[in-house]
């Protein structure tokens, strides 16, 4: 029973089909639970609907209530060794998703039971439900991570835009404050300051004198160019923890697949940092007979199947193909197909040659395991009487 | 017949004369098609040139109807073996572009026939026809296939902006709420959040109180960092693409130059990686005699013509050129024309060095080669009674 | 005392704990005396205050003029050789940081004697205060390096953006100055193409005329394209100079850890280029027992505790630790906690590998280092009737 | 005569000093000229001046036409071997500069001649003087390379653009219509989404229904995501200009500097990568004393003083100086200051490090050059009656 519970809220590359029906509801029960506490503020939104509304509002609550102590029985049950009950349910309690899954529902019971809730609390703790998304999605941790590695760039980057934001904004004070009502203060000008630098323009605050347009020009695009620096270093550290990320689940992966083994770890580290994990879904098609080939695939699990001119076959977790269109600069010899989730390892063509080129030998493993599996395919390909092919690997 | 007609519709990189002429004729009646749709919605737009437009709108209809109909003849010609001329069609026609092709004209003909096609509806098919220039320019798919292998990033990074454009919008809606009517309700607030945190701003709704300032500066200037993400992670993901898309075009047409057939397979790896590829017409200057050169050419397929201080002579496909000025360090010594359309691999000065630096019997060969050229030069210099040069590799 | 006097107002990368406090004293002195010249221009922004605001100025005078004193005193003892006092006090009165520090206070101290000083230069004198906090972030020194640096391409497309603008300006004035008054001028015109190629667009002038509105369309999307080259050229150039000054920090603190002094010189400079600097605070976790490795650390100078399933031990300067999870692919097997304030090399797993990759020795050395530190950590864990573990090293 | 005069407007990396005077005047007419053709279009903006303002259009006349017919002159003087007088200075003016040379003059002068000049002739003439500035700048150029080289991938993102345009537009203006006249037509919908995919939101045309204002919202994600395209394109292709540049500059250099003739094709093809080239005018300071060292300098033409403890020495052409701050991860031990004007090239600590790291030898060389240069300081301090040092080299 806890098993069937935990497989419910349970995370993994690769949940269950009941994790992800549970997933969804969840998901459509918050998209909508915040949705209505965002267009309840807009004045006689509902009128001929409050009761519809005030039904669905009732439903949300007590799903995500039970999402709630679903995850704490859960958290219980998952305790660690020598860990009391409690404590286990403490440390999800306090995790930040424990606190996101507790805001969502208990202010709202709260409310209810001592009607003390006042209107806005509703709105404020609807929208807040929103958070509780956040677990499914790795973008915010990823980006708690950069900022902190990037920390001391970016406040380095936000205090030259407050000097900036500051030196722009005296100037044009004292440019326009005669003629300028909107203009009259430093902390007005503060505002027109980093609209302008931030090139967001409201136009609600301009400068109307011939010097302070001057000014106003040239803090527009000073902005535009000191602007630049936190988010670049925003840019690139995000895309660089990515590919960090990847490189670890990669190097983790590349140990499942038996053709790496032969590598020397100089070649593993290498490699590992080439390769791009992807998965596919049942049913999805990976390659299609005629193709350009662009990359050749090694499977971390799951099964594809293979429909070549002389029939068809099964590879599975530890095999690899596509590797045929990179070698002879043909097209793709064979579609491929996955008939079961699949994790799959990517290389390129230009990294594939990059590679191979080093070592001989690798190459020739590669050939060997495609001249066998052409031999497999040609003797498939008698018993279905189909003509015998030059070759077969994909 | 038909060799004669697919010559009008088919694609490659070299089209024929009279495919050109084609492409440029259905490229004009798109862009003045979807041209007369756009206007047209502007009232009395077309006074007094009712009739001239009605009449250029039938040729046009005539004209991509007559389009379509080649296409499927075209199609039908081309079937594969064993497939049914039906088949043939029925798969170019359920394709994108058969599909474009097929809005661009079938719901007029429909419309005239019936007369039951709504004004609005030919606003919209009118427009639509545009994209049937989709076919003529690869940055569609490019895009969609980046898109597709930066999914993940590219959603959790719009996941950061959703969570702060509601954030923000809460936030100003319980501080402007009082004081501006316009952020009177969260969607109000909403669509300011996200005009600013894009760097658009209106101007339409802006906040008015101190506080509001204040938060809508944070908020400017957060959105300025947060999204940057999307837009760097597209815009390295697009160029990575154009890359790759480079890599496999050059490695494919590297095999055709003889040259490199002398170089090892790790050797035409990298410089795979270094060529770009070049298109001249014909009758364009590829060098000028006395330039700085700062790359050399490898010729895929074409003529160019050499044009020296001791004569002229023609290079063709499998030949090089340009490297002296690389080897030697001298401006150019000759001026290049491409007498027929030519497919050029482009070697850097830079990457020249990097290259020939590992393997000194490659800068014989091209050393060598230029040699040859010089002799021969020489001797066609003597037969022009020119003076003999010292060198005269370009 | 002068010793004592030189730690309040010493820089370096570990101040002393008097000096923090100090620090941070003259922070908020800095930050509010901005914020009350800036508020002090919104008309009666005071009122009921003006007692309370006029004795915090003058408080802050106090200590700033104080601080001033302080620097000539500290400058003065630390004159170097050879060097008289007055020498030395002027040395630092005439450097920025001097500078910064005299506008802080003389021209108050000036105005409060002569009672000549206008509200206005109470005003810039106080923002300009806001400068002496410039000394506490390397960013304005950096930004510096980097214009000086990039100077000519800053130029070049600095001169790009004027010729757009000229061009721009012309075009638009031509098409719409019968129209429009906003735009009956050149200049006019000019500041709408700035704050259009900008793409600031604060809406005061915008075309009208359909002509004007082309061009428009066409200069804002011109501008986009353009005005990206100072910005990448300043962002690209600040995140260079950013990672040459971690070498130039790394590369000097690589000699204070043992074990790189059994690398080679090419080693050395290459791991320095890979290692990141940290500072951890005392009782920082740097990790927790469980987690995925992705870095390992060497201890520069500071302690750490490490805790693992055998008992606790001590790393100080010199050591390293969490290598382990980088070699076994395991969790961590240890939490490591900060005794107290260290500086850290960190090396990324990626790195790790592409380093160790080329050298079976030196992955040798750190897996001797391991087993020694395991052997010891089972002697302490016998000694606490803990059961023996396989490994320790963390 | 005609030497001194092509002295004048000879253009090379170190003009003489007439011909930075020269420079200079034309620079400052060009400027002035651009300027009161720009101001001439407010009205009454001279009012008073009239005849000020007239005599100094006639003065910047003669000088631009003065210049014009001097660098025919020089044109013709210059002509190649076999070329007619004529035919050199057709060359001239017909090339690019020639033409905005003719610009700048001919038309005025015609206008005086003919008394047929309308005023928004000198309006636009006037401005277009300032194209004559162009030849200082390589910007122009380099940016015209850019977009030649990128032509394919810009064409190929503002066709993406044009569809989103498109498709925005007539979205907006079948959402819009009803109830905004300023959204009543296609043509008005594209210049609001042409306005809001780049980012520049004047404000002048708004969404103003619900369904309006969610599509606007995604337009403007979108157009930030998709405008960054042609941005980036631009801006890493102009980055990539600029360092080929460098490339093929230091490249040409390298020869001139004994030191790198020690090295191999291959070595000097990497470190003429890694070089920079700058410039330093007479009397520059290019390290002090106690800094700490960031790069060391190889010096192609110029000479620098070096004044160390132990006294003071010349080093010219050929020499290189600041390599024992990078060997002894010491601060500088001299101050160096330009004695003339100088070309130099940078070698940075990182690359330095990574340079010499793979050869011993070369350590070798530049510790050799070092201690030579040592002793001769000694034997100088020596004659001075310093004391002498430890090491003296820079």
């Amino acid at each position: 029973m806890i098993d069937w519970l935990y497989g419910l809220v349970g995370e993994g590359p690769f949940p269950s089909m009941r994790a992800m029906v549970y997933r969804g509801l969840l998901v459509v029960c918050i998209v909508l639970s915040t949705t209505i506490a965002i267009v309840d503020t807009v004045p006689d939104a509902w009128i001929g609907f409050e009761g519809a509304v005030s039904a669905t509002g009732g439903l949300f609550l007590v799903i995500l209530s039970l999402d709630y102590i679903l995850r704490l029985v859960v958290a219980r049950a998952q305790r660690g060794d020598g860990e009391s009950g409690l404590a286990a349910m403490a440390r999800y309690a306090l995790s930040p998703y424990g606190i996101f899954d507790f805001l969502a529902v208990v202010p709202f019971l709260v409310g209810e039971a001592t009607a003390l809730m006042p209107h806005d609390g509703e709105t404020v703790f609807g929208i807040l439900r929103f958070l509780k998304l956040a677990r499914y999605s790795p973008a915010l941790e990823t980006l708690g991570v950069v900022v902190l590695h990037e920390l001391r760039p970016l406040l380095a980057s936000l205090f030259i835009m407050l000097i900036l934001a500051i030196s722009a904004s005296t100037l044009i004070y004292f440019t326009e404050r005669g003629a300028n009502p909107a203009l009259a203060s430093v902390p007005a000008a503060m505002w027109w300051a980093i609209v302008t630098l931030s090139t967001v323009g409201f136009g609600d605050v301009v400068p109307i004198t011939p010097l302070g347009k001057l000014f106003g020009s040239v803090v527009a695009v000073l902005g535009l160019c000191m602007f630049a620096l936190p988010a670049s270093i925003l840019a690139s550290g995000f895309a660089e923890e990515m590919k960090r990320q990847n490189f670890v689940s990669t190097w983790h992966l590349v140990a499942k697949v038996p053709f790496f083994q032969r590598l020397q770890a100089s070649q593993i580290a290498e490699i590992a940092g080439l390769l791009k994990l992807a998965r596919a879904i049942k049913g999805e098609v990976l390659m299609r007979e005629g193709d350009t080939g662009e990359c050749m695939y090694f499977i971390v699990s799951g099964q594809v199947e293979v429909k070549g001119r002389a029939g068809t076959f099964i590879l599975k977790n530890g095999d690899f193909f596509g590797e045929i269109a990179l070698i002879e600069r043909c097209p793709r010899t064979a579609t491929v197909k996955a008939v079961s989730r699949c994790q799959l390892l990517i290389l390129d063509a230009r990294d594939f040659h990059k590679f191979v080129a080093h070592d001989h030998a690798l190459l020739e493993v590669i050939w060997e395991t495609a001249r066998a599996r052409m031999a497999q395919a040609d003797h498939a390909g008698d018993k279905n009487a189909a003509p015998p092919k030059e070759k077969e690997p994909v």
